[in-house]
């Protein structure tokens, strides 16, 4: 019974401590930019462990980190889990690397009992999820999967001009083995769930069975800039007030396609942004997210519809849609076996889905994948803030431990 | 019959064209901040001209120019005309610049014609109407009426930290009278409407009884910024949306006091303003404005429940009121001669309410005053493309000569 065999909390919540000094904030939070020196300092302490433990470590071209822990038979597909090492700007000490730190420490639990698996495990640290130093985000799994080229993911740069390939050989991880994905049994990824959902409803884990897809767009409402003073209420063109009707509009999609629907407006930019002149235009972002194509289809529509209602204002108005990402649907094999795993331990679960991206959406493109949530206190990420207990990373790495173990042990 | 004087168009026009190279802008607008050195200019100018007509200026403490066309009966209250010649940073080539000049043509008419009238006529040159430079606006004629104390006013400073004393001093315009009202029989202030009403109507002339009072405000509405993919709509605290009800409320109120209430928010600032994350917090301005104080006091009224129903999002809000400006009443004398006057010269007029504040709502707390006002262009100004006819400045001018002779000429 694998349910017998249990990873040792105190030594995973001390790599997490040890790991958040990799660019530690006064604050209590981390900034480590992908291939920054922080970023470097964690990725060295990875291999380091790994080393102690016995496991090799192979980098790929994109910086991709993978640790073996061979099985008995190198003639079975590997089975996969990990997540990524780097964070937002003055982000939290959880997303990302907690997913590889509790897959060190199923290998390291593996170890302690002596623990031979049929399958190769391998243990994944993805270059640049975040995307907040090299856009697009999740740009080395994207590689990784085919989903993204890889002359174009090198040539991504930061805000210093510094492209990727730059940053990787700069921190001495431009590796030698190509970035492209290799057959695999199972893949499973385990990461806060950086939303309210499992602490508000006192969930253990979190099954993630979708991913939402997203549609991004920037508006533009142009009305006419006016003296606030000396023009009269009905000879406005006022942009802000058409903004505010959109906006509930929006509201109103979001509602109608809860509670897996989501739609946001958070950027705004108004123009002349003045106290006492009527304002003449507004920029925004709009953000709609759904795990079926079909409502997210509708909710387009709705959106256009919304745009459309602003010329009864007579306010001219530009949405372009800039960029679409498909829902995923992870796979039902791999969702079911995490699921067993939480039914054997006891813990109470349920199914969910991912709004956010994640480098397991990419991996699904290439091989069966599923994703594991443990709670985050009042759903806080991306943020110095960001909290989990103890007992929740106990939680989520025993439910790992006996995922991968399982799938580890097919034949 | 003073209707068979007509001021000289041409003359005039030319005026405003000189006056336009002082602060000149590429987009052929003007930037004539307050005590600048292109205000200086201006200001040179006027002097120049007032001597060529052979009038003297006297300069006050706060660089207040008074250029006085003697009457015959030196014990009679003067009558006074005049407006500001310093712009807004971009501004245009009429704001405050056109009841000067249009005052200036005025004497240079009564030469013309060799007419002596019984009172002085004195021309005003206000410093610092704008604010642009210097807050708060309509400062010198604030301190001239004694709504502003004069130390207070010399020791305001610009965002390079010059005081109104060090600039006065600087360009040559701190003069030796004191700033303060004398007994005047009349005030007239000529300008530009900076509203639509005027044009949209076809309308020559607009005779203003009224300038609105203003309540200005700040409000900060306190959400929760979250992940805009993990959190649900219903779990939100969207800070934008609750703004964007309460944007549509402040819109209501305008037009429930229409056509004379104003209700505005100019200024915007969202928190963090990230495309992904759920606005955790707005900080937005809002204005009111309406011609009668009881008006005003029912909308203030409407704005705090508008404020309070932001409780039913469960949003914390914090309104402040920043200033309030009681409404002018103006003088029903004054404003009758001007009626008067239109009808003799045959253009057509409607009753107006100011918007805008004047320095003629400060010189109204001590001497009978009224505005008149002419159209501009789309009802554009506080802008480079502010623009006026020249027909629309002739009659204008006229306007004020036939206003102006008639309340010189009363014993």
């Amino acid at each position: 019974m694998t349910k017998d065999y249990c990873i040792n909390a105190k030594r995973l919540w001390h790599t997490l401590e040890v790991f958040s000094t990799f660019g530690g904030t006064e604050n209590g939070g981390v900034t480590r930019l992908a291939l920054s020196d922080e970023d470097r300092q964690g990725r060295d302490k990875i291999i380091q462990w790994a080393k102690e433990d016995g496991f090799g470590c192979e980098v790929d071209e994109l910086g991709n980190m993978f640790i073996c822990r061979p099985g008995k038979n190198p003639n079975l597909a590997p089975v996969l889990t990990g997540s990524h090492g780097d964070s937002q700007p003055l982000g939290g000490n959880y997303d990302g690397i907690y997913g590889v730190l509790a897959g060190l420490e199923v290998l390291r639990t593996l170890n302690d009992h002596g623990v031979q698996t049929e399958r190769d495990l391998i243990l994944v640290n993805w270059t640049n999820e975040e995307g907040a130093r090299f856009a697009p985000a999740m740009l080395a799994s994207g590689v990784w999967s085919g989903a993204i080229e890889k002359e174009y993911a090198l040539s991504r740069s930061d805000t210093n001009g510094v492209t990727v390939d730059q940053a990787l050989k700069a921190i001495g991880y431009k590796g030698k083995f190509p970035s492209k994905a290799r057959p695999l049994h199972a893949c499973y990824e385990l990461h806060i769930e950086q939303g309210p959902i499992l602490e508000q409803e006192s969930i253990d884990i979190g099954v993630v069975h979708h991913a939402m897809g997203q549609n991004w767009y920037e508006l533009r409402i142009q009305g006419f800039a006016a003296h606030a003073g000396t023009t009269p209420m009905n000879l406005r063109l006022d942009a802000l007030c058409g903004f505010a009707q959109f906006t509930l509009a929006v509201e109103r999609i979001g509602h109608r396609f809860a509670p897996d629907g989501r739609a946001t407006i958070g950027m705004v930019q108004v123009t002349p942004n003045s106290r006492n002149v009527v304002p003449g235009e507004v920029l925004c972002s709009v953000e709609l997210r759904h795990p079926e194509n079909s409502a997210l289809d509708e909710m387009h529509a709705l959106l256009e519809a919304a745009v459309k209602a602003l010329t009864d204002r007579y306010l001219k108005s530009d949405l372009k849609r800039l960029s679409h990402y498909p829902p995923v649907v992870f796979d039902q094999a791999c969702v079911q076996r995490i699921e067993g795993a939480i039914a054997e331990r006891g813990y109470t679960q349920r199914p969910m889905v991912s709004g956010a991206g994640h480098d397991a959406c990419y991996v699904q493109r290439v091989a069966p994948t599923a994703m594991i949530f443990i709670p985050c206190v009042k759903g806080i990420s991306h943020n110095e803030e960001e909290k989990i207990y103890p007992k929740w990373a106990e939680n989520g790495a025993n439910v790992l431990f006996s995922t991968l173990l399982k799938a580890a042990n097919e034949k």
